[in-house]
């Protein structure tokens, strides 16, 4: 099945509703649900009906714009922006975008200004990446980083298909990404609706296609960034640098500035958040694993700086040494106003 | 929930019947079921009730055995027997038992005399191993290669908890083996009942455990090994390999001789089978990915030789050069008569 862009936008602005894509249906179903209370916008966060670190940012920002339309009372307003905004305390672009909407003078113009940067900013990520893809090239990647994700033109994938559309037809190897298996959802969905010819394989399969199938070069987004390289991404990431470096294949994580944590010396300091052991024990509701059974679910792992051949930024492709090159990307201009 | 050694024993004798334990409901029930008719054995196998090649074979030699002693016409009994011979041709072990069962005096006694021998050969791999193991060790293994498979000791899984018998208090990282999640449903199981310390995880956390959790060893099974030491197993152990050479970490297969290919020079000769795409797209009838979507699904890689520590077979362990010492395990005498 089909779906026009605009059905599939992950977030949209409709006059008096925030409109999003229930992501948890994906990709079974597209259902565009129309929010309009603080109850119906923090149910969807806290239920991950909206989900990606940006995408839930510019979800709170018109979320926002929306209930200071709507509620009068200014303390009411003001407790039911705060329960937007702490919805999910560890989404750093939530509280981000909400506080900037807050200290704005016309909040709907602001939430726009932030869902526009974005685009742009994915955009700008996708242009960058895109010498990087030779002709035909057999691409990895891992997890989603999509426009479902962004609410723009994602990242890692916003440079796959950015490739494709500048004609060098791709063809993408997606990990299914246990344990929630954002691969086969989400980016074997959003890869199929682009035209992109797509792939999918159990994660164990990575080491193999890379041997037999041709792999030219592995993308990728992050999570955090330090300044030596060092990159927290979707478990299975660190594994995937190391079998890219071991067949010589170029390992690319594509990410915008924001990523970067300019404070951070090396990834040492990233704690790695363990996630509740039914993830790995239950599909589907389907019981998996004996009960009980004892499980190690790191969230993420954390792959050094010197298996990462480049990162793709808005601002351009960063290269090694990463400790001179990456604190230097701080330093650049903000990118100036873009098209709305 | 604990279970005996004979309630788990995967295939039995018990006077007038093959007893199995039905492998589909593992591990939320140990279901014993009693195959009588050549429809029972037959099925069983088809429907992978039964699986893991050595215990395939023993079912079968059995199951021939019981045929004899019910069907009287000579015509009939062979072409029941040839049903189970061919219920899964791929499986050489089944084809090789019924066989060896068929030319035998007293069926039975062969049959048992199978049993009998796969039970020590399985015995002998877990002996040569112990010295592998040092105390306290933290072992990861992939997918199922314990007594559920051979219906003896087990081959990885037979080493890891004969080190815990010695008093070694292994701890093992399984991980859970997409697409079919042997490890999950079988292998963890399989420790639990023999009281090991054991910890499941997804197949991607494997690079993130081995850097961080001190994980002091591999050890897996194996399908074919050719005298190279060329090794095909279970999809996502030749990436398991990599990780493991990357982290300084020794490398073990453990296999009977019999699993050695001494035909076969390396293993760029193994043709990778694909299975269907179901087994990635779908789990316990909940679709995962999108309609129609292309799998790459191969049901095992090679890992090359020279990323393989050691072999651990029931003549000892077998180290580098391969095409030295492998070729010379085909020439040693067959293990004398073992005891009932």
């Amino acid at each position: 099945m089909s779906f026009s862009p605009d059905e599939l936008a992950a977030v949209a602005w409709d006059g008096d509703a925030v409109v999003y894509v229930d992501q948890r249906l994906l990709p079974h179903e597209v259902r565009r649900v129309r929010a309009q209370s603080v109850e119906e916008i923090e149910d969807a966060i806290l239920t991950l009906a909206v989900r990606g670190a940006p995408c839930i940012g510019i979800f709170g920002a018109y979320g926002v714009a929306l209930l200071r339309a709507r509620i009068a009372d200014d303390e009411a307003f003001e407790r039911a922006a705060r329960r937007v905004r702490d919805a999910r305390p560890t989404a750093v672009n939530l509280a981000w975008a909400v506080d900037r909407v807050l200290a704005a003078k016309d909040l709907l113009e602001e939430a726009r200004a932030i869902h526009r940067e974005q685009v742009a900013m994915d955009a700008a990520i996708a242009d960058a990446g895109l010498d990087l893809i030779p002709k035909g090239a057999k691409i990895l990647t891992h997890c989603n980083t999509g426009p479902i994700a962004t609410a723009g033109g994602g990242t890692a994938l916003g440079v796959i298909v950015q490739a494709a559309r500048a004609g060098k037809k791709p063809h993408v190897f997606v990990d299914e990404t246990r344990p929630l298996l954002q691969g086969s959802r989400l980016t074997y969905f959003e890869l199929a609706q682009a035209g992109v010819d797509a792939t999918l394989q159990v994660d164990g399969a990575a080491a193999i296609a890379m041997k037999t199938k041709g792999i030219d070069l592995v993308i990728v987004g992050a999570d955090r960034i330090a300044r030596n390289g060092d990159t927290a991404n979707k478990i299975g990431t660190y594994g995937l640098a190391i079998l890219a470096a071991h067949h010589g294949i170029p390992f690319y994580v594509a990410a915008p500035r924001s990523t970067f944590d300019f404070s951070m010396e090396s990834g040492d300091a990233i704690h790695i958040e363990e996630r509740k052991a039914e993830e790995v024990t239950s599909f589907g509701g389907t019981r998996i694993a004996p009960e009980g059974a004892h499980v190690y679910n790191p969230a993420f792992d954390v792959t050094p700086g010197h298996l990462v051949t480049a990162f793709i930024t808005e601002y351009g492709v960063v290269r090694a040494p990463y400790l001179d090159s990456i604190p230097s990307l701080e330093l650049r201009p903000r990118l100036s106003a873009l098209p709305a």
